[in-house]
């Protein structure tokens, strides 16, 4: 076992921005409904200010806010980690090493944008800030950097989650986060819904456009969205910049980074750094492999178009590798990768050939993560089994061809929470899903008509 | 936020002994049966010969194996932290500071005991351990450990919390522990309980006669202990020894130490490297506060006398604070301090007055752990909370009397597998149990009459 640790001094004071890098400049995001370039004005209701400036900036540095690193001090710099032990396992000569985030309190690279959020928020007066989650992940994060910036959080989760997954409720209300099972009838959006069915499990996309619509209706308040926008991506750089100093401390640099895609921040935040030197020439060897679902196949199946990132379409409509807003992934334990898009600047250097995307079951993902746990000694998250079974591939790949590889690979968070899915699979109860061909084309067929 | 880190050159390479700095030498050890001092050989089918050793040396300072330290690199050294959130939110001039041992990958200490047991086990050829488990908690460091050293690791969980518990069952099992439900129809003890109450619940003492049991009964297997003994105790010090190098780097020591204490090694890892300094008269006025149960008042309401570690009465006889071993302790959700006797070692020092303990309802160390996540971030195991309980008591007091003082408190175990008891108390169902002031009397009155 070898670690790699930065010391205080090795935490970085700034956020890498890569808009000012891309190879081609990205396509403008469009209103939802006029279809014409976003403004800046638009989203003053929604975020705050500081957080659109960063949406859209074009430099390639942003400083990271004092008030921001005294909260990453509590869990970064993370650890990176050669994996001598899997490597020994595989019988590869390559070298494998991990950036491990989930020593985060909440257990994944979420904070990492969370803090700064709540942060901006904060520091231009807003009291409130509402989010939407899933399974429970983002929601959590926030509710971390609310309770740490006196900020209220209100998180609008999915109803089905909400009664199956109750410790991921009592884990954001501990951090004092107020959890409102989602359709609820504190929103239109919701009262909506439950007139049609008043039994309606709720989606994801209904709880972001109960959370939009609450944060539209008070001045007070605004919204947070986890992953896909460059914010977000760009927040979560952190990751990919200690690990190339920490890389640097190893003598090494990566042949390959392998990372997770459910929205997309995580994998880039790992990835953008290192994809800096591709892009400048430096490193122009380096490769890229996105990890996801073949359950929610957005990169390998997916197209390339202007879609919402809500299903109510209330979103700006970003250009991305969709599977559609109304497709509705089977229910994989990885729910964090359940999302239809990816983040607008991963899209188009894929699009452009600089990414390679792979797909996997989830049998698959949990079959790499046992053997992890009982080589490396960590439980993984399922949504961070997918890059480690990509980094496994690569390994085995490098021992085919007998040749040399050093694989970068992001373990984005902790399996502490997903015991049950463990068990599943122990006991020979976990199902593999076809990808649902018909549905995708169905959702696909129903992308808006945007001109450009 | 401050946070203290050792780069890997801070992991220490030696345990420290406390035994030969006792200002009375320690009572010796009794046979279960003849009630003479226990020898050596009365232990060699039940530990591995090195372990045995240690239980018994009085060099000051043990080595630390190569292959021991390799493993501890993977969490060790552990963050130390300024709780400067936590002051201004009790408005103290104390400072408080805690040692964090979450991060390990089974989330508490355990593994800095489970690992050395486990190397030495296979050193020897040893080829499967056996342990019980409550809550689950040891027996998850267990079979990490195993799984790293290719060691079997048969778990005897008690059979309510099997049940109960899944997940921790899961999480042994990803790690490749066999886990059974204790009583088994595998040993005789199980079936002989099993043949009087087939639907028995099983208990802490009857899983230990188990895993004892089955360890004799085997030439290629042994038994681990998680707490209590004294090279269990050895192997924590770790703890202390990193957090005495951390307060140094912040130019300080502690006026008080605080930690839990169930069966004593995780208050004893962290508090004797300190203890040493008062014993020799370097530090004479540093106080040691060791935070328990009311449901299970081992220091506060116990006795000081010889009594068995398990319930059967198959172990050595230990001199120790007890509160019987025949007493069951009210379900607590702090499982892993509801041990009937605490460390030999720890229990002479309170003899003689060189610790001070506490006893805490679980309703105020709940608020107490509520009150750190929202104020620190990190969500805490309840045994760690009363540790926690303790610093507050002493940094209200230090704002009470107007005076600077110093804590330091070990945060031995995140609460991420204990979200049911968070559920619960926030939902204001979490009880609080008077101490069971006859059963502890009667369980009392049944200690072993020795002679000595």
């Amino acid at each position: 076992m070898k670690k790699f640790v930065l010391t205080e001094d090795g935490l970085p004071d700034r956020w890498y921005n890569i808009l000012p890098d891309l190879p081609v400049p990205l396509k403008p995001y469009l209103h939802p409904v006029t279809h014409e370039p976003l403004a800046r004005e638009d989203l003053t209701s929604l975020l705050p200010d500081a957080v659109i400036d960063q949406e859209f900036t074009q430099e390639r540095w942003v400083d990271i806010p004092d008030e921001v690193r005294d909260i990453y001090r509590m869990w970064r710099p993370t650890p990176l980690y050669r994996a001598d032990r899997l490597e020994r396992a595989l019988d590869t000569p390559a070298k494998i090493y991990f950036k491990y985030e989930g020593v985060s309190p909440a257990g994944s690279h979420k904070p990492n944008t969370a803090v700064p959020q709540v942060y901006y928020n904060a520091r231009q007066g807003v009291r409130r800030v509402t989010t939407e989650t899933g399974a429970g992940q983002w929601g959590s994060a926030l509710s971390f950097a609310g309770a740490l910036f006196g900020v209220e959080v209100a998180v609008y989760m999915v109803k089905s989650s909400y009664h199956q997954k109750p410790y991921r409720r009592s884990l954001m209300e501990t951090w004092g986060g107020q959890v409102f099972a989602s359709p609820t009838d504190l929103t239109q959006a919701g009262r909506d819904v439950l007139a049609k069915d008043p039994d309606s499990p709720g989606s994801l996309g209904m709880a972001i456009a109960e959370a939009v619509e609450d944060a539209l209706s008070r001045d007070d308040t605004r919204f947070a969205l986890g992953s896909a926008m460059n914010h977000v991506v760009l927040h979560q750089t952190v990751i990919g910049i200690e690990a190339k100093r920490q890389l640097e401390m190893a003598g090494d640099y990566p042949d390959v980074v392998v990372g997770c895609v459910g929205g997309g921040s995580n994998f880039s935040g790992l990835a953008f750094p290192f994809m800096a030197d591709r892009l400048s020439g430096d490193r122009p060897q380096t490769r890229f492999v996105a990890a996801e679902p073949t359950a929610c196949p957005t990169l390998t199946q997916g197209r390339y178009a202007y879609d919402h990132p809500d299903t109510a379409g209330l979103g700006p409509l970003l250009p991305m590798h969709t599977v559609g807003r109304g497709f509705i992934p089977p229910p994989i334990h990885a729910g964090g990768l359940r999302f239809h898009g990816d983040a607008p600047t991963l899209c188009a250097l894929y699009d452009q050939g600089h990414v390679e995307a792979r797909a996997y079951d989830q049998t698959a993902v949990f079959t790499e993560a046992v053997r992890f746990a009982r080589s490396e000694g960590f439980l993984m998250a399922p949504e961070s089994s997918h890059a480690l079974r990509g980094a496994v591939e690569e390994a085995v790949a490098a021992r085919e061809a007998g040749e040399a590889r050093t694989i970068l690979f992001g373990f984005s968070g902790h399996g502490h929470f997903d015991l049950a899915a463990f068990d599943a699979f122990l006991a020979g109860r976990l199902e593999d899903y076809e990808t649902p061909r018909h549905e995708l084309e169905a959702a696909l067929n129903e992308l808006p008509q945007v001109a450009r």
